[in-house]
């Protein structure tokens, strides 16, 4: 059996925070946004029905975590949460805190405006944040 | 103790197809893509994480069923399945089948392109279409 491996373009994209039982934890190197996308660690999924029964509930419990831990930190107006996968076709999910001053409000974030790479003090900085913050979620 | 309501924009754009256990399941009135809207019908969310304990499960398998049934009818390189709701904020989970010869794609569809209303006679027989099928799934 094959082992997951993160997409090419994701990896590109991202940053690993930390793994949980089903997903890898990422940050999306944008610093407009605070953006976390989730991968479930399995082999050959597209779309959100494809996870398997037993992974459902843990998925969502991840959503969750992610979210609650996002609105902890950000005090977002909205929570984006969405599988799109129109580029990259390995199932991920978005987790994107919204505020009205951010560049692309109230529109979707995806292509609204060119990504913002964080520097490495402030990728670090955000990842050591989100580490303390998502062991009280 | 307040009753549900679909939020007013909600209602104007879509059409109810059915009632779930959890979701008011609507037909978003845009031709150019299968566009499923479910709500929740549960009074002051805005966010996934708001929904309580026990609606995260029957919420997880709507969204799968919804997704089962565009993916038997309409064959999509992709579904997209996403809780946005930056215009409104009641929450409620998109589900479209994506085509590779759909007028957005590969980006996402929310403010790709106009809408195309259906006319009655395509938006009853849509309906009648997915109530036929949501019937096996």
């Amino acid at each position: 059996m094959a082992a997951f491996e993160l997409d090419p373009k994701l990896a590109a994209d991202t940053a690993e925070i930390e793994r949980w039982d089903l997903c890898c934890v990422l940050l999306m190197n944008d610093a407009n946004y605070p953006w976390l996308i989730l991968v479930p660690a399995r082999v050959g999924l597209r779309d959100f029905h494809d996870l398997a029964a037993a992974d459902l509930p843990v998925m969502t419990a991840e959503i969750v975590r992610a979210s609650k831990t996002l609105e902890a930190l950000f005090k977002p107006i909205k929570l984006n949460v969405a599988a799109l996968g129109n580029q990259v076709p390995q199932l991920h999910i978005h987790v994107i805190a919204r505020r009205s001053d951010d560049p692309a409000w109230p529109k979707p974030v995806w292509g609204a405006v060119p990504a913002e790479a964080y520097d490495d003090a402030a990728r670090a900085a955000r990842i050591a944040q989100l580490r303390e913050a998502f062991a009280r979620f």
